[in-house]
C-alpha cells in the first residue's frame, strides 16, 4: 500500500467516499489508487472552483465530509473563493492538495508557491505529510478537525514522492510538528439561567439563530420557546442550511441591505443569539454604522462557536420544561401570474410550483428579493444560500447537494453574472446524470453592483462607470452555454413558458436549465 | 479628491492606462473614479482569473503594467493561478484589491479574510494603505517594485474608507511599517571575464537563456556570440515572450518532458544562463533526478534575477568585441497537409499560414508538441507561452495582448481542457473586438495526464481512473460557448476547412473561435 491508498482508505474508513477531483501530475498516484479503493467515488470536475464548491453543498446535506483533490497551489487558487464560502457554511470538508515531491521543492520549479500560506486563509487544520506513514493518523486529526464544532476545512498537503512512497505499518510516524491553524473562537461557560432571565424579562427579546438550529429540530424547539415567551425569532442572513415550509415555523432572515436589517432590530432591548453571529453590515458604508444591533441593546450568545448550538439549545428546552408544540405554521401560496417574466414573478411561480423535499440553492442575488416570502407556503424544502458572499458558488453548490442526496431535486436558483464563475459544473451535472434544474435570472446586469455604486454615495456617474456593471454588450446566451457542456436547456419570457418548462425539468429525471429573460435591473 | 481617484491619477500619471476590472461593492469608488480619470481604459472581465491572466498577456506585449481591479480576498483567489504564471513570467503588474472598510474589519463579516497572506504567495510587493494621503506613494512604490528586476506583480489592499476619504494634499503620509515581501535573489557580482575564458575554452559550452534575452535585440546578440565561440544555445523551456522567425536565429527551447531535456544537455561541461534559472526538470518523478544537467557539470550565472539580463549580455558583447552578424536564418515552411485533422496537421498548417507580426499564445499543451519546429520558417513574430504551469492562462492572455497591440492579430492554441477555465475572456474579446483567432485542439481529454499517468509508474488503471482523464461523456461543444459569449466560431474536423477558417479570420477584424476536432489523445 502507497501513500495515496492510505489516504483513500483512511478516508473510506471514516466514512468519506466521496471526492471531488481535478488532479494534475503531482496527483496522479490518488487517481491510481481510485481503482484499488472502489469505495471512493471520484468525481471529476472541470475547474477547481467546481470541486470546492461541490464538497460544500455535499458537506452540508449530507451532514458529513466529502473530500477533494486539487493539483498545487495554482490549483487550491482557484478553488479559494468556494472554500471560503464553505468556511463560512462551517462546512466539513477534508481538501487534498499534491504538491512536488519532497526533493524537489528546493529547484523552485514553474508549478511551486506557497500552498500552506493560501490553505490557512480558508482553513481550520493544514497539515503537510513528510512521509507515508504518517498518512493515516493525519487524516484521522484532519476528520476531528473538520468535524468538530466549529465545522470547518481540513487541508491536508501531500507531497508526490510521500503519495508513491510504500507504508511500512511497523513504523507509524506521530504528527509532532505539524502546522494547523483554529479561526474557532475559545470555549466560553454557558449561562442558561441568564437566558431564561431574558425570556422571562418584561423586555423586547429577540432570538437570532443560525447553523444548525435552522434544521428543522432546532426550528420546532425555537417555536416551543416563542409560544411560551412574548420573544421575536430571526435567522442569520445567510444560512448554510435551512428548513422551510410545511408545517415549519416561518422565520424571517435578517435582511442583506443595512437599512432594512436595522429596522428589523429597531425594537429589540435584548438579542440572544443562538448559532449566529453579532449583527453586523454584510459592507461598510459612509455614515453608517457597521453593527446593526440599537445602540444600548443587550447581545448575549447562547453558544459559542466552538459548541454545538443544537445541543445548547436542548439543554435550555429542558431547563425551561416547556410543553411541545402542536401548532400549524400554514401559509397561503401564491397564485400563478401571467404574461411577460419579471424576478417577482419567476419568484411567484417558483412558490406556487414547489415541490415536498426540493433542496433549493439560492444564488439569485437582487433577482431573489422576493423569493423567501413567496416560498413560506410551499410544502417542507431545504435553503441554501451564498454564505461567504463570494460569488460563482450556486452552480457547484448544486452539483454537490445532487450527489449526497440522489432521489431528491435540487432547484438552483442563479443570477446570470454569477453564474459565468463555475458554470463548468454543469458538465458535471450531465455526466452524472444529476437531479439539477437549474434557472439563471438573466437581466444582462451586475444590477447588485448598480445597487451598491448608488450607495456608495457615487450616484452622478456616466458611461465609463456604467459600462463596468452591464453584461448586455454582447448579450450572454446561458442556455446555448448549458447545451454545450451537455445539459439540456431552454429560454423563457413568460410566465407560462416558465411554468411549462419548471414542471417539465420537474416530472423528468437528469438536468436542466431554464433561462428566465427578464427586464434589464431588478425586476 | 478621494482616494480612488487619487489611485486611478497616480497609475496615469506613471503610465498605466489599462485596467482589468472585475469589481464589487468595496470597489465602487474605483469604478465611479473611471469617469473623472478618462486617461484610464476600464476594460471588464466576468472573471477574475481573466483579469489577472490578461494583465499579463498585456504586461508582456506592451512592456509596461495594466492594473487590475479585483473584489476582496476571493476576488484574488480567482486571480490566483494567472498571477502565478505572470509571476513565473516576470510580467509587472499594479494589483489592486479592495478591502472592507478599516473599522469594518473587526466585525468579520461575511466577505472578510486575509488578503494580505494570500497576495504574498504571488506579488514582489504587498502594501495595504491606511489612509487616502498615502496612495500617490504607495502607488509610486508599488510601481517601482513592480519594474525592478526581476519584475512582479505589486498588490495594493484599499480598504473602502481610504478610497471614499478626500485627499488633504497637505498631509502625506510615508509608508513606513507597511510589509512587502521581495522574492527576487540578492545582487550577484557579474563576472564578465570569467564568461569570456568559458567561452573561450576548449569544452562543450551551452548557453541557456530566458527573460528578456529572447526578444529579438538579445536573439541578435545571441547570434554574435554563436557566429563567433564553439556553443549551443537553448531557451528555457516556458518564455514569457520569444521573437522567432524571419531572419532571427532559431533558437530550441529546453524541452518540457525530463528524458527530452536530459538528452539536449548531456554534452554540456560549462552551462552559462542569461536571464534564466539551473535547468530542473517541471515534476519529480519515481527514479529521476530533479536536475537535468549533466553530473559534474558547470553551471555559471551570467546575471542574477534582479538584474536586467539584456544590459549585462550588453556589456559583454563589448567586451568580445564581436563584429555584428549578417547570417540569414531561413527555414523551409511545411507544406500545407491534407485529409482529416490531427494536431501535428493543424500545427504544420499554421506553420504554413502564420502571417508577419503575428502574435502566438501557445497553451496547446500536448497538441502542440509539433508547433515549434512547424513554425521555425514562418515570418517574423513573438510567442507567449504557459510560464508557471497553471493551466487557464491562454485565453485571457491572449486578450490582454490584443488590448497591448489592437493592430496585431494574436493567435491563440488552446488546449480544451485547459480552455474551460477561463473561457470568459472571450466575451471580453467580442465587447473590445479584439483581432484575436483561438483555435481549440479538441481531443476530449486530458490528454497531458494520461501521459502523466504512466510516467508515475501508475500503468494498471481500469476505467475508475480513467473516468478522471476524459471529457468526451458528454462532448463539449467549444464552438458553441464561443457563440453564446459573443464570438463568432466554427468546427472544423479536416485540413481543407481549417485552412480556409484561418484564412478567413486572418483576413476579418475582430475576434474569432476555430474547434479543430482531433483524434482522441496525443496525435
Amino acid at each position: 500500500m502507497n501513500g495515496a491508498e492510505s489516504l483513500l482508505n483512511g478516508l473510506v474508513d471514516r466514512g468519506v467516499d466521496v471526492c471531488f477531483t481535478n488532479p494534475g501530475t503531482s496527483e496522479m498516484h490518488f487517481v491510481a489508487a481510485l481503482d484499488q479503493v472502489p469505495a471512493m467515488r471520484g468525481v471529476l470536475c472541470l475547474f477547481e472552483g467546481v470541486a470546492s464548491g461541490a464538497a460544500d453543498g455535499y458537506g452540508r446535506i449530507a451532514r458529513k465530509p466529502a473530500s477533494t483533490l486539487l493539483h498545487l497551489g495554482p490549483g487550491q487558487g482557484n478553488a479559494l473563493a468556494n472554500f471560503h464560502n464553505a468556511r463560512r457554511a462551517k462546512t466539513p470538508i477534508i481538501n487534498v492538495i499534491g504538491d512536488h515531491a519532497t526533493y524537489h521543492l528546493q529547484y523552485d520549479a514553474p508549478l511551486t508557491s506557497d500552498i500552506k500560506g493560501v490553505a490557512k486563509s480558508f482553513s481550520k487544520f493544514v497539515g503537510t505529510a513528510t512521509s507515508s506513514n504518517q498518512i493515516d493518523s493525519m487524516v484521522d486529526q484532519a476528520m476531528k478537525m473538520a468535524t468538530s464544532f466549529e465545522k470547518g476545512v481540513s487541508t491536508l498537503i501531500i507531497p508526490a514522492d510521500v503519495s508513491w512512497s510504500e507504508v511500512s505499518s511497523s513504523d507509524v510516524e506521530p504528527l509532532e510538528g505539524e502546522s494547523w491553524t483554529s479561526i474557532g473562537a475559545e470555549v466560553e461557560t454557558i449561562e442558561l439561567g441568564h437566558a431564561r432571565e431574558l425570556l422571562e424579562a418584561d423586555a423586547e427579546t429577540l432570538l437570532l439563530i443560525g447553523g444548525d438550529v435552522l434544521l428543522s429540530e432546532g426550528i420546532k424547539m425555537i417555536e416551543r420557546i416563542k409560544a411560551n415567551f412574548s420573544v421575536g425569532v430571526l435567522a442569520e442572513t445567510f444560512p448554510s442550511v435551512m428548513d422551510r415550509g410545511g408545517d415549519l415555523l416561518s422565520i424571517d432572515r435578517l435582511a442583506y441591505l443595512g437599512e432594512m436589517a436595522t429596522a428589523q432590530l429597531s425594537h429589540a432591548k435584548n438579542i440572544i443569539t443562538i448559532g449566529a453571529k453579532e449583527p453586523a453590515s454584510f459592507f461598510a458604508y459612509p455614515n453608517s454604522r457597521s453593527l446593526l444591533a440599537p445602540e444600548g441593546s443587550n447581545l448575549f450568545h447562547l453558544a459559542s462557536p466552538s459548541e454545538d448550538p443544537l445541543a445548547v439549545l436542548r439543554e435550555l428546552i429542558d431547563l425551561l420544561n416547556l410543553p411541545r408544540s402542536s401548532s400549524k405554521n400554514r401559509f397561503e401560496r401564491p397564485s400563478i401570474p401571467d404574461g411577460d417574466l419579471t424576478a417577482t414573478k419567476v419568484a411567484q411561480t417558483i412558490g406556487a410550483l414547489l415541490r415536498e423535499g426540493t433542496i433549493v440553492v439560492d444564488e439569485a442575488n437582487t433577482s431573489g428579493f422576493s423569493l423567501p416570502s413567496a416560498t413560506k407556503g410551499a410544502p417542507v424544502h431545504k435553503w441554501l444560500t451564498l454564505t461567504g458572499g463570494a460569488i460563482g458558488q450556486g452552480v457547484p453548490l448544486a452539483t454537490g447537494a445532487g450527489i449526497a442526496d440522489m432521489d431528491s431535486r435540487v432547484l438552483c436558483l442563479e443570477a446570470d453574472g454569477s453564474s459565468l464563475y463555475t458554470f463548468q459544473a454543469l458538465w458535471t451535472q450531465a455526466r452524472e446524470n444529476l437531479n439539477v434544474t437549474t434557472v439563471i435570472f438573466n437581466n444582462q446586469s451586475y444590477a447588485i453592483l448598480e445597487l451598491e455604486l448608488a450607495k456608495v454615495g457615487a450616484l452622478e456617474t456616466s458611461k465609463s462607470a456604467r459600462r463596468m456593471l452591464e453584461l448586455d454588450q454582447p448579450s450572454i446566451d446561458y442556455s446555448q452555454i448549458s447545451r454545450a457542456m451537455g445539459v439540456d436547456s431552454i429560454r423563457v419570457s413568460t410566465v407560462e413558458e416558465f411554468v411549462k418548462a419548471l414542471n417539465h425539468s420537474f416530472d423528468s429525471e437528469g438536468p436542466f436549465l431554464i433561462e428566465a429573460l427578464l427586464p434589464p435591473g431588478i425586476s
